[in-house]
């Protein structure tokens, strides 16, 4: 039998002029190698989980992406919700569409070193459900990974549906290699139940657990100033200390956040001093705390490689200044 | 060729004498078999959806339910959320365990006249997670639909995960002909968005949209009074005007509808005269128009049974007064 030699294209398999006298196996061949090369210029690579929808997990996602650009590292955010796609939205893109190249799909950048990738760059209009069972949403997952031109990226921070089926299934399995999981709850107990049950997925696809995010975490009337019990306050905390995995902080309930999601403009960059940006804040050095540990314990880049990513790093401090 | 008999059991394959002799195409052409019995002795099919999770999607499916349940109707509701059940936890239910019986597993009464399902009946402990696929989920359904023993009812309400995959693709495949459906948001524009596809998916599988309902929508504060603008207001109506659809009603933000879904304790029945409780009896009011409507349209019933339902909602009355 003749070996097989690796394909030489770095275009993928629909606008590759050889593809039509490859097999089904070669192109399934060549698209994997093509995920591999793209994923190993990705340093970190971050789930943003919660067992239950609208607990803000989007937000969050968002707001930690953005959080890590203005440290100045080079991010990508692949919203991989896709039948509800919103993190263009929350981040002014919506009109945004995809643009195709030879060498791939090219993610849309919202600052030079932050970039976005969404169902909803495909979709004709705003309006138009996708209506996909899962191996369809594998296949749009490993197109996204693999054939878009992400670059080089110090964190890929995944944004998750709610629940424990198809797509973190697919995710997990596509990239292989995840850092590890955030998982965002609200405080009130019916939330909690899928969350534990989001901390126990995590373990079963071998994906280390990062911590627990308390959002909508404790509420004060913006006229009186007094404390409103809405979704009650440390059930994220408790959950987190019972599930033994850390906490990493609670985010106050704000209007404010809510109008900016509407409005398209990133939360922690509009409100940098709100108590709100201060918890995103402490959370993403918590984020890159869990990081850096994992780094020391088995170190994945060498001492040129990171002198270069400082290098790096520093150059988009300076643009962001 | 020897013509099929139907099968004679009314027991399922797994649980049947004769499966041995049995092909996969005679087992599946038994559990259609059921299915089909099983959904003709249920008069009224709704599905409750939303884009986005977390607007109070179970909320509404819940209370819905509890409302029809109390008006005298027989009614069943099947939680479709596979990997966040949470029906069952609203409604003072999580401790129970489904009980297999020849002739099918027995939803778990809430009230004489009001069963459910869940898979949360079937899971191990609560912080068990359901990592299952597409096809897994469309065979539990199948299972949940044609082998359970739901009884004569007058609604089933069907509360879906959030999205357009395959949870609301396969139940509406396998129930066929769907009375019709409710959509729930809450008033923000990133909840919109998906509520938006939600209207155009059920149009696209032919199940007629009842209308929108605006959950969450205004809060007042409970110290001073005053209107807080969290979600906002009146998005849900706005999209109903815009796509066509009926406005079935808004609910206000109510933080004991929190309390009580954790709880367990159905909100409508334990604060009948709150605005919110309020709000549930119109909507519930609006869903009994659309299908007392629908059956003039084209009856199914004939008059004799129309005779016997009538005699089985005044009993359930007089025994919930």
């Amino acid at each position: 039998m003749e070996e097989k030699k690796e394909c030489e294209t770095s275009e993928d398999c629909q606008s590759c002029g050889q593809s039509g006298s490859c097999s089904e196996d070669d192109k399934q061949a060549h698209r994997d190698q093509m995920l591999k090369e793209n994923l190993s210029r990705i340093e970190h690579r971050i789930m943003v989980m919660s067992g239950k929808g609208g607990v803000g997990k989007s937000t969050v996602a968002a707001n930690l992406a953005v959080s890590l650009a203005r440290k100045g590292y080079e991010v990508g955010i692949l919203d991989a919700d896709v039948h509800g796609p919103n993190i263009p939205k929350m981040l002014g893109l919506e009109k945004e569409k995809l643009i195709g190249t030879a060498q791939g799909m090219l993610p849309i950048p919202l600052y030079p070193n932050l970039k976005v990738l969404s169902m909803a760059f495909l979709l004709p209009n705003t309006d138009a459900p996708v209506v996909w069972r899962g191996p369809m949403k594998h296949g749009v997952f490993q197109q996204f990974l693999g054939e878009v031109e992400w670059g080089d990226l110090d964190y890929l921070i995944v944004d998750l549906p709610p629940g424990t089926g198809d797509e973190p299934l697919s995710i997990a399995q596509l990239i292989g290699q995840v850092d590890g999981s955030v998982i965002v709850t609200t405080p009130q107990e019916v939330a909690l139940l899928d969350s534990r049950k989001a901390v126990v997925f995590s373990r079963m696809v071998h994906v280390p657990v990062i911590g627990i995010v308390e959002n909508m975490s404790g509420f004060k009337c913006p006229h009186c100033g007094k404390e409103i019990d809405l979704f009650k306050v440390g059930g994220g905390e408790k959950a987190a200390v019972e599930l033994q995995v850390p906490f990493l902080g609670r985010i106050p309930l704000d209007p404010k956040i809510v109008q900016d999601c509407d409005r398209g403009q990133p939360f922690v960059a509009a409100n940098p001093d709100s108590p709100a940006a201060q918890a995103f804040s402490e959370i993403t050095d918590r984020l890159e705390e869990f990081v850096l540990h994992q780094e020391k314990a088995g170190p994945k880049a060498s001492s040129s490689e990171k002198k270069e990513k400082a290098g790096r790093v520093s150059k988009f401090k300076e643009m962001l200044k």
